[in-house]
């Protein structure tokens, strides 16, 4: 019998040394799995043709939405961003999250900042699978 | 300002009352976001062209793999079976989890046994939207 580890969202985590940040430590299908530490806020953005799906794993998060609307998540709960929606998440505390979207999804969507990560940077050692 | 419940997966499990019988609580891009209950086994299956992503949320998950091989998920951890790769998914002890899969997926892909649970069914409230 060989056994095979499963993938520890907490470890991969501990690999993490910068906010907003996402490291992809996985792919199903068409969607890379990330995980990534929030602080802070990043920028209002949208992805235009893809979704966003956000788990908490430990922390709580904040995403604001149009018209004043506002998901708040705490450990074991997910929300998924609609394509086209503009979004901005706001983490109070550090947030520690998994992020599952499109392989060909940009950082901040339709717009570029000093913290924007091109996908090829957040693939880390993936990029050589 | 309008709040938004996240989507919990707990309370989402709390709704499951039978083993075997994926729930989707959600959908990002093309992948159905899905919580189950297991306890025991279900059959050694494939599904020819899917990835299929197995979170474990609460107790221990084995998924049997081809040549003795063999994956342990624990609680925040994960797997993917790749497309094309039998597997048996076995829980020793009730083990709650959260699938995510091509929409297309069949529940027991190229075998269907009397637990087989059609993909229609498994979205439930879902099925409206």
């Amino acid at each position: 019998m060989t056994l095979i580890p499963g993938i520890d969202f907490d470890a991969e985590l501990r690999l993490v040394d910068a906010h907003w940040t996402p490291r992809v430590v996985g792919k199903v299908n068409d969607q890379y799995i990330k995980v990534a530490k929030l602080l802070g806020e990043l920028v209002w953005h949208a992805h235009d043709a893809e979704d966003e799906m956000f788990i908490v794993i430990s922390g709580r998060l904040r995403i604001q939405l149009p018209d004043h609307q506002e998901v708040v998540l705490t450990p074991g709960q997910f929300f998924v961003v609609p394509r086209g929606v503009q979004h901005n998440p706001v983490a109070d505390e550090e947030v520690h999250i998994v992020l599952i979207e499109t392989v060909t999804t940009a950082h901040t969507g339709d717009v570029i900042v000093e913290g924007t990560v091109p996908v090829e940077q957040q693939l880390g050692k993936m990029a050589a699978q």
